[in-house]
């Protein structure tokens, strides 16, 4: 199993599909199985072995002809291509009812966000304690970002806010940004992943249409 | 413009991609913008132009060589596909933060989905005002599916009360399932749609991994 170097050029398709990979090792991995053909794990994730086979092939070698993959090796390398071999430092902005469900989702530590200060604009919530750290006021956000090293800003805000958030956060140096703000925001050289929860909805809006009962 | 009759087949990657022409298209009407070329809206959209005709060609005939696409048609025509010309009943299992957030997220209102019930284990919670509905006890699901024409359910439940509580929304006739708890649900002749919060971090983290700072 080999690993291509350097930075990955896969389409967007393909990425979008990596998440997948990763939770159906973990299933694996937890359940104890160390192989699995290519059959089998992508019937599991509903794609074709083909896809598949073409979509590891963006990333390395994978896998033996007749004998399949080694879930902890797989496992590994998609870790390894995710970039979750590290800790990530992150600041929350907004600290409502979205931004305390984050926080308090231990799946996000596990693929090692590490949440090291959060704030709001509400001076009724400043000093609360949320998931083990204190609110801060965002006035605070700039110096904070000064003093720490933070790569990921999280924005829980409502919209009308988002975009001078992302612009704090862009100005104090962080790398990427994940925004559940439903707008869309713009900062130059900083990676943008919005959360667009509402596609869930109308995905299921669409099977219940076309699938629904099948 | 056309629209084929009858269910839709489309591929899955086609499908996942719906709501954000729909997102798309809402901001295009919003700014009033009538008519667009397939160039333009692919390149909004960060597709290829052959790309997005051929998913439309999936669900039937649009726009026009040589002068782009209606934005209103387009916009009705995605509505229709997605299902959404209708309004959605809905209730909510678990009345926890993440809860509450969707609860107040307006967006949802605006595309068709309507809770008119909510429900919570924890009876410190019972009897609780929720974005103008009151929490009942998890024990009075049963019935008021029985007597409300309930379509849709959400789970915001801990992983741990995910199965039971699906179980309990098919056995009382519900179509579709919003599922938020981080785990895998089944149940028969009901469409389950997986929120999978955590896979926009794993994007996030791959894309600073491979185009940081670019």
């Amino acid at each position: 199993m080999t690993l291509k170097p350097g930075p990955i050029m896969a389409p967007l398709v393909v990425v979008r599909r990596l998440p997948m990979y990763y939770r159906h090792l973990v299933l694996l991995k937890e359940k104890g199985v160390e192989r699995i053909s290519s059959r089998e794990l992508s019937r599991m994730m509903g794609i074709t072995s083909s896809q598949l086979r073409q979509d590891l092939s963006y990333f390395g070698e994978f896998g033996q002809q007749g004998y399949g993959y080694r879930v902890g090796d797989l496992y590994q390398a998609i870790c390894e291509i995710l970039g979750l071999e590290k800790e990530y430092r992150a600041v929350l902005v907004g600290v409502g009812n979205l931004g305390r469900a984050l926080l308090n989702y231990d799946n996000f530590r596990k693929r090692g966000l590490s949440p090291v200060g959060i704030f709001d604009c509400d001076p009724g919530l400043i000093g609360e304690k949320v998931g083990g750290l204190v609110v801060k006021s965002v006035d605070e956000l700039p110096s904070f970002l000064g003093t720490n090293d933070i790569e990921v800003g999280i924005i829980t805000t409502p919209a009308a806010s988002a975009q001078e958030v992302a612009q704090v956060l862009a100005g104090g140096g962080v790398k990427g940004i994940w925004n559940f703000a439903p707008c869309a925001i713009c900062v130059p050289d900083v990676v943008v992943e919005n959360a667009h929860l509402g596609d869930g909805l109308l995905r299921l809006f669409f099977l219940m249409k076309h699938e629904g009962g099948n």
